[in-house]
């Protein structure tokens, strides 16, 4: 047994111990404490200390909007913006040329930045989506938008407008636009009747577009008012009319006839009825269509774009997204309930944007001259009492975008330009020779209401074979005349006809390719 | 001296404490750890145990590519996806109709997802980018791309290819894309020279295209070659023949002379130079173009895109941005080197993108007309031994979009379309009467070498405005001639003349704008 006087020397090294232990606890802990603030600043998300977690970030309806006199800077927490790593340090630091600190801002936002969002976070609350259910009110409205009253209701990733997003924060950062600002959609209603179809309520059949984009304000006007949720259109229908240079000369050669309703006079004007649609995409749906699981597509969307839109990874929970890519305009001649209607001929072009033969009638491609050939088509169509109907996809050089297209110009002609080595060309460059993915064009056919197409005017293969997978039959399929193929397209078009698509003449064996070549550059330069 | 039983006491009281200090510290621990793991999960960042820093995420150079044959599901550590809060949760739970985790995947990325990155964060080197700086090595190259070996060395934010960075996830999510493959740019070099000029040299004149972006890989092919890092043009430089009907009815008028040169038969097929130009931004100097803090161009580019690019935030290291939104094509007509040379004339059209008249000929506006006319004029300033040019932004619908741009139409053709009204439909509808922001267009014509302007043909005070400002004078300005103005555009035309826009004509009194007025739809059901 040992003294108590060694006892006691022992308790007290214990002691001192302990002391030493609690000192180290009490740093541990504030050490802890300030990881977590780090964390928070990180994540955007504030726990409170009782325990409630609350986000300070997503102001209470009730608190209202920051008033537009109170300057966001000098953030009083540290889950503000300076306290987001690297960001104050850097910014504000020795290599920034000028301050960075946020200049005082209008409307919805606080001083606080949040990264990203998660699944059950306090503040997010997205409004029901159940997409393809039957019932306009069922399914709701598609909610995107980050606006005071929006932004805890949210439903879908992204932003509205496609790519003009971007233009719309240089509007809001250059102050020339309120963000309090709120759409008035008085006369804005479609100027046609259009649907609602059987396709509109399957999950499938739809999965690119919003089915209920073009009446989202007036379906939802109650959520829109009670709740100030924002609920912008995604499609507009218009109507106008229309004047094709060539279209003039058809009908002063007689090919085309003005009737006084579709085409009005001498002069080719035609009568139109348009619907511009911009893409939301059902992410299971999308991955559905590529073979592919959604985990796969979305991690894909946020790491190939340049790791744009974190909440594809860490919203799991909301299926909507709005890319920022072009969308489609329909161009409908005669009567739009007509390309419903199966008792009736439908004349089809599905057109993909090229800007340089489209408008400025490079003759390089067959571009100008199939639209040309497919308006003129589908006008005939109407006026026999069916319908015509085009759809312009912008999907610029093969949706490889035009430096890419150029690139390939250029290795085409300073090669030799033969038609067998065509695809080869946009391979190399690119990777893939085409980034068009015809998977979910069919989805405005089954908008708008067509089951079947009586006359393709398009000779590919990959826009047939995407739309007689949906469950669309094409009864025929109408080349572009050889008389309207310019001399320098012809490498274009023998090539893509040796590589599957439709014609009625002649598809060339490899060795004959290898004859057809375009104009070089020696040409050129005269 | 203590006793035994106060020994006894204080040994007890100590054995308690023991004991509590003990369950604190375990929970702190398991705080620490979670904080650790929540950490890591946000930025992507692993501490390796041993204390030197690696990060898992960015494979080390001598490891190379992720074999195609792993899977990359069953995430080992807690740094994978599957332990970003809410993503396994969410995505794999029962709301979910698939099974999301990631299909093997090949190249480029391990099974962990950063969700943003931090400067100075281990693995992040950033080529050196000076921008402005006047030797182009010392300047460096923009480096973007996400693959194996350029992902530590970005410089910029954002992806290559504007919008169709989506298309490019698309295919490589559908595996329809090797993300190993690495383009061949044989014989895609640019079609003429240009520059360099002293603007390029100039951080403040060229803000929002990169002055070096036709030359990247030939550049910079050394680091492209041994460091293995993606250097892709941002600009491609063609030439091609095109051939618009307006024109070829010019020649049959008499108005246009084929020269065999420039214009080169009695169809009007031209001889064109074509520069397409991605956006690269330069965000301090886009920031001072609106007038604005680099940090608030930041944090509304972020916010209001629905939160995409986290790097704009915590990335302040990185100063180049390419945005997802389309670019734009210089169309230049004669000798390329005229452009910049100040002895001869320079026609200029600076044109903005609107489909529905560039392509389909709608007679509600002048865009297609006015196109033409400036197209027209261009060919004859180069006929006569000057330069014509003319520019094609990508801004759809007043950079709003087409839907917007169709809602506008309604809201006008419902309402009483007239002239004193214009404006007020769009700025009801979004918010601000025009999007387009010409701050940024002028960068082209600096890059081209542009210093001053003969004949401006376009009316707009803004695009002129925006010009003169970055110091170009514009020593005249062509209105487009009246009868090539479509009757139903009267409307467009002469508000904005009302607005501002030059005329040699008639500026209306606002009583006067109130009688023009536009076809009602009532005039188009016939």
């Amino acid at each position: 047994m040992a003294s108590n006087a060694e006892n006691s020397a022992v308790l007290q090294e214990i002691l001192s111990s302990l002391k030493s232990l609690r000192l180290e606890q009490t740093q541990l802990a504030s050490s802890v404490e300030a990881i977590n603030g780090r964390v928070n600043a990180l994540a955007g998300v504030k726990q409170s200390r009782d325990g409630i977690a609350h986000d300070a970030s997503y102001p209470s309806p009730n608190i209202g909007p920051v008033s537009p006199k109170l300057p966001a800077r000098g953030h009083a927490s540290r889950d503000s913006v300076g306290s987001v790593d690297g960001y104050g340090r850097n910014l504000n630091g020795a290599s920034s040329q000028q301050p960075l600190s946020s200049s005082p801002r209008r409307g919805s936002t606080t001083s606080k930045i949040i990264l990203t969002s998660y699944p059950g976070q306090a503040g997010v609350d997205p409004l029901p989506m159940e997409w393809g259910a039957q019932d306009a009110q069922k399914r709701g409205p598609v909610v995107v938008s980050r606006s005071n009253n929006s932004i805890r209701r949210r439903n879908a990733i992204g932003a509205h407008g496609g790519s003009y997003s971007i233009y719309y924060a240089l509007a809001v950062a250059s102050h020339q636009l309120d963000t309090e600002h709120r759409p008035d959609y008085t006369n804005t209603e479609p100027a046609a009747n259009i649907g609602p179809f059987k396709t509109w309520a399957d999950p499938k059949k739809i999965v690119a577009m919003d089915p209920w984009g073009h009446l989202g304000p007036w379906l939802f006007k109650d959520i829109l008012k009670n709740d100030g949720v924002e609920i912008r259109p995604t499609i507009a229908v218009t109507r106008a009319h229309m004047k094709v240079p060539e279209l003039e000369e058809s009908v002063r050669q007689g090919r085309l006839i003005p009737d006084g309703k579709i085409c009005l006079n001498e002069t080719g004007e035609l009568n139109v009825t348009k619907f511009a649609v911009e893409p939301v995409w059902y992410l299971p749906g999308v991955a559905e269509r590529f073979g592919i699981d959604e985990g796969t597509l979305r991690r894909s969307l946020f790491e190939n774009t340049g790791g744009s839109y974190p909440e594809l990874i860490t919203r799991g929970d909301i299926k909507l997204f709005l890319p920022p890519i072009g969308g489609l305009t329909v161009y409908c001649f005669g009567d739009p309930a007509k390309m419903s209607d199966p008792n009736v001929k439908l004349a089809l072009r599905v057109h993909d944007e090229c800007n340089g033969s489209d408008v400025f009638g490079s003759d390089i491609c067959t571009c100008r001259p199939y639209l040309i050939f497919g308006i003129e088509e589908a006008v005939k169509e109407a006026q026999r009492g069916g319908s015509g109907v085009v759809i312009y996809f912008r999907k610029e050089g093969r949706a490889l975008g035009e430096v890419t297209k150029y690139l390939v110009y250029n290795a085409r002609k300073r090669g030799s330009d033969k038609a067998s080595e065509y695809f080869k060309r946009t391979e190399n460059i690119a990777g893939v020779k085409d980034m068009r993915f015809q998977a979910l064009m069919p989805d405005i056919l089954h908008w708008l209401g067509i089951t079947k197409i009586d006359r393709m005017l398009s000779m590919s293969n990959m826009k047939h074979d995407a739309i007689v997978e949906q469950g669309i039959p094409i009864l025929e399929r109408v080349p572009i005349p050889d008389d309207m193929i310019p001399e320098d397209s012809r490498v274009e078009i023998d090539a893509k006809i040796h590589a599957g698509y439709f014609t009625t003449g002649k598809v060339m064996t490899l060795e004959e390719l290898n004859n057809v070549q375009g104009r070089a550059w020696e040409d050129v330069d005269h």
